[in-house]
């Protein structure tokens, strides 16, 4: 009997916003892997660090952060060996993800690896989209209005027509891409309407009009709602 | 001292997939109000049936299904007068939210009539979203992809034009628009792309090719995930 894959969404960064399913899962895993960075902390393990238990054996996918190296296929072969090991020794391996496993997220990349040669199960998770809206205290979408979620890497023109057809937007992966997104919705006449959210529901939150947001750069877990056109704000 | 109004989203349906922090504070609220149709079981107090206790106050706010009366306005208005008067006799309420409250949820009519006068927490959930993608076993976005979550109701014209700009799609509320909603997709060449699924993570889950959906109509809770041409689906 070969152990079983478990993709947990362990939520935007709250420990309490895990899901029931993805905390017992979790629990009574022997082997839990996540993202990390090529040193120093990682973000998924720091979500559930209080719920890990010291017999549980801990797998770093230590991944560079520089963008031309990313995504490290080699890194993730290596990770994909360690995992496979302890599935074919019949050990479940649950993998954290921050967020959703399925919306935007690294677990793809051992997804792809695994899922046709072991049991893979994926535990949907609250994702850093509604954890935005929440911090704001803003509907996101309502009734009929059309969300996209935009990531903000694309060209201003990419960012412009995907931006035309909507009510709602949620531009992700901010980073250091945020002087070209602001300049985008300032064109647009929405950058009054655009809110800035930085790690939202984790103890550094930061929520601010997007024209007060100062500089060209912003940390990779920040994201900017636009909530212009849609019926949600209009309530 | 007056009570704290409660929006937690209870998540797609499993009832493992509330989140902790949901489930603590479902479990400590005196109070629980929920949407439910007119006549017959509501599907939010559904997911949570099994944590509910006989001590608490229920509130089932029973809407009227049909379009013309949607929202009703004045069902909303009796609900928020009978939660407000538990508020100032200082009662917390717990107001359960199917998928997110801030998510396409109809907790923003109640939010829109008690947030300036009762201190209120809203607490995000697992989105249908997420929990369709899951069912589906594959990657919603990726990368650069663009997303977009488009009601059914919009005109053919509203839901190509915004299909063009994206590289994955969700067609939501489809119940009634299924025909219009695969004839939109046969014209672009993305039907044999589209997954149809229904009620997702519950027990009556069901996951078809889109060709493969028969029929004019299908259930409220059913979701069309187009991932045509997004990076996730390539991999």
């Amino acid at each position: 009997m070969t152990g079983t894959l478990y993709g947990l969404g362990v939520g935007p960064g709250d420990p309490e916003l895990i899901t029931v399913k993805a905390l017992r899962l979790l629990e009574s895993a022997p082997v839990v892997a996540y993202p990390a960075p090529e040193t120093g902390e990682s973000l998924a393990r720091a979500i559930v660090a209080d719920y890990l238990s010291p017999a549980q054996e801990e797998i770093p996918i230590r991944m560079p952060m520089r963008p031309d190296r990313f995504p490290a296929q080699d890194v993730y072969d290596r990770a994909a060996a360690r995992i496979a090991s302890h599935l074919e020794a019949g050990r479940d391996v649950a993998v954290l993800c921050e967020g959703d496993p399925f919306f935007y997220g690294s677990f793809m990349f051992l997804y792809g690896r695994m899922a046709e040669r072991f049991p893979v199960e994926v535990v949907p998770g609250v994702t850093s989209l509604v954890a935005c809206a929440t911090a704001v205290g803003a509907p996101l979408a309502a009734r009929n209005d059309t969300l996209a979620v935009i990531p903000a890497p694309l060209d201003p023109q990419e960012i412009r027509a995907r931006l035309r057809e909507v009510e709602a937007a949620a531009i992700i992966k901010v980073g250091r891409h945020l002087a070209k997104v602001r300049a985008v919705l300032d064109e647009l006449g929405l950058a009054d309407k655009a809110r800035y959210v930085e790690y939202a529901t984790m103890r550094s939150q930061k929520i601010l009009p997007l024209a007060q947001v100062d500089g060209e750069a912003a940390p990779y877990f920040s994201m900017v709602l636009v909530h212009g056109r849609g019926e949600a704000w209009r309530l």
